[in-house]
């Protein structure tokens, strides 16, 4: 694996197209922190196998053009080289790119929307990371939950782009369970599996076999964290009596699994003590989504990544001796 | 007084057992700003005066539960040893506590609820600590104002917890009052001793006198400014024309209530020019109640005491020649 | 012009009256970042004539009498000379004044209100300037959004005052076109003016020509940025389906203007690289727009400038090579 990636890199120092193609790679990587092209594109093939499962051809090329729009972005607004080259300034990109074909009919507008919020996701990023820097937080998602939120509420005051997928407003009211729902061993290996592929916006068991192979290549315990966070989703989730819809369809357990692999690998030394205090925050990451779900109601607006990044500031602001790593977060 | 409570630290210092009861009883004080375990005494026996005169013991059950569960989540964090011996990551617990037992139906899954939001209240004090203190500003109760309102707000999305007191969700509408609402002598002293005791979710006179006793025996000016306070809420409620119930419940008070105690007492040394300060911003806290009330109608979940975090902050930041004390806001 | 403004300047240092009245036209100019009397007064002159054809002289003395008591707060409060003298703690008071007189019905309650938003607004001002000076961050109108906003919620909860043209509560729903609107020279031309004209609430066309006036005075290249970002802002409004009532009475365009002249003119050296970028802003504030325009439909309040602070600061936040000013941005 080392020699492979040093030819590679070899080949990126050599060819300016090839460092590019490397770069939108580690953009797709730095969705779930992997500063690795070979797990970019594993994640692509996920993404890509995703998209024509649900016979949504169009969801793929959105995040392509995306990752693209704002790569290009960012080289022209000469952004730090090095957050460059790792694909920080990508990983936004993507997720706008996925969000907005996903949510919103294709059609011309929609990749003029697509490109719009690219570019600005990279502005977005640059400003938050800038914030964040203050505390030594990483931006994580928030440029490309603030951005997709505004891309989404705009498209019901323009009448040339529909919310083909976005969710009905309505008025917040308790949900009432039909029955003692039960969770099998089969749908229970399911919610995991795709509370892991939701990070991507993707229902599929295949899919999420693809994405743990793109963190295992460059983190095993990453993909630790992120099985074992998805299953403590669904285990709360069920406990706590959530519709079995979202538990089962993996709704609950994507932003779960981003505060278990942040909180339990990348910002700190992984161990006892930081897994205990990674759980509380998976289990709490749960709580903000049902709560963000309750309290988008009215708008329309699904909750994106929100949760998992207001839960994850949360718990890594504290200056804790939970044995932190000694390197310091990076600009993400 | 003072030689109770240095025999009473000398025990502390000799028994680790009473130590222990002594952080959660200054956790309780420090509600109001207290460091001082017999205002701490004296405010729980407040809270269960309330809880049982109201017939809802389980009130204080939950505050209790979350006050010790909050200490021990701070005490297995290592949080820094001063702030954990002055109470001042209980605070935020107990509120936590007593505000879930209040809209929540009792059952195991509530007592589950409260010993989570306890726990992770202690993370969003270090996380809200962290970041205020960049300009010098205490935390409030902003986490528990946070974390109760993603606590409540996921109910909704939980058949296991039901929301038995939460308001109902609607639409924004103007407020009609059916009559000039009269406001005679009797209803004028009710309106203000409830502010007081809605501070802590209780609409008890005798409740509110004896929070009154718990502010006076560490500082009368504190006591002076908590009556003072909501008396000029009531006023400027009842000249507004707000709904009599919310008045004459304390409802648009315990906020004001808070704010006159902060700006009043604790945040700036007391003088001429600092109480018509604090007047300005008691009387605007009453116009953010009445908004947060209006703006949480659609999530059908209460403003807690978020118009007394928002207000006070904005009050605190300006860097104004107020004889200001010359002591910084301690970490709370 | 140089020698009028130096005669004026010393008639200021001679008479308090004098510099009273520089201190308040100031503030009036400052809505659109000119710190010169004579910007001011024409402003001025356009809300005059503003609020006269439209049969609402209130809101011209709500403008008024809000600059005044916002001016004798910040002297009260004894804040910074300097920017007291720039007119730095006017332009929120003023707006804060225009707007609660546009959207409530007259009365003493009304005046009561504004005198109160107004006094406040120099308190978040100065908190505001508090906190964004840590970035090197204007306040921009943020305390002008936040107080007016909560000072409009309020309204719904207090019986004593009726906002008699505030957006009535309502469900999100998209919006859909009726037919292929047509945007003819004519249409486009109000489109733009009053979109211009709308930064002080006003749908006027000649008072649009009397605040370009007003920035001409002061700085060509901000009446160039305003008339640019006002086209650019109808375009892409009418590009991506807007309704056309919203497009020709300038109601999606006045936040883009202020992006324009702050990105374009203010806070950057004008030039190529600073055009495109302010132009992408720009459209963007537009999308932000929107946005607000929706998330606010369930809580009946307008979005006021909050599209223009958000845009702007995420667009101002990174340190890019963008040929900026050297010069940092002001407390403003």
């Amino acid at each position: 694996m080392k020699s492979l990636l040093a030819s590679w890199e070899s080949l990126c120092t050599a060819s300016g197209a090839v460092r590019f193609v490397d770069i939108n790679l580690r953009g797709v990587g730095q969705v779930m922190f992997q500063d690795n092209p070979l797990s970019g594109a594993l994640f692509l093939a996920a993404i890509a196998w995703g998209s024509f499962a649900a016979g949504v051809p169009q969801v793929l090329f959105g995040g392509l053009l995306a990752v693209v729009a704002a790569t290009c972005t960012a080289q022209w607004l000469r952004v730090d080289r090095a957050s460059l080259h790792a694909g920080l300034h990508g990983f936004n990109g993507v997720l706008v790119g996925l969000a907005l074909a996903t949510f919103i009919a294709p059609g011309p507008l929609l990749w003029a929307y697509v490109v719009l919020g690219a570019a600005v996701s990279v502005v977005a990023m640059e400003a938050t990371a800038g914030v964040a820097r203050t505390w030594g937080m990483p931006a994580l998602t928030f440029p490309f939950v603030l951005v997709t939120w505004l891309l989404l509420l705009a498209t019901y005051g323009f009448a040339g782009l529909s919310g083909s997928a976005l969710p009905a407003a309505g008025v917040v009211a308790p949900f009432q369970s039909m029955a003692a729902t039960r969770l099998d061993a089969g749908l229970f290996v399911q919610a995991t599996l795709l509370g892991i592929s939701q990070v991507f916006l993707k229902g599929s068991a295949i899919a999420a076999l693809l994405f743990l192979a793109g963190l295992a290549v460059n983190s095993v315990a990453a993909a630790v964290a992120a099985i074992a966070g998805a299953m403590l989703a669904v285990i709360t989730a069920h406990a706590l009596g959530a519709e079995s819809d979202l538990v089962t369809g993996g709704l609950l357990g994507f932003s779960p699994v981003l505060t278990a692999v942040a909180l339990g690998t990348v910002f700190n030394k992984p161990g006892l003590r930081v897994a205990a205090y990674a759980a509380l925050g998976t289990v709490f990451t749960v709580v903000a989504q049902a709560a963000f779900n309750v309290a988008l109601t009215p708008l329309a607006i699904p909750a994106l990544t929100g949760p998992f990044v207001l839960v994850t500031w949360m718990f890594l602001l504290p200056r804790l001796a939970l044995d932190k790593a000694a390197a310091e977060p990076s600009g993400k």
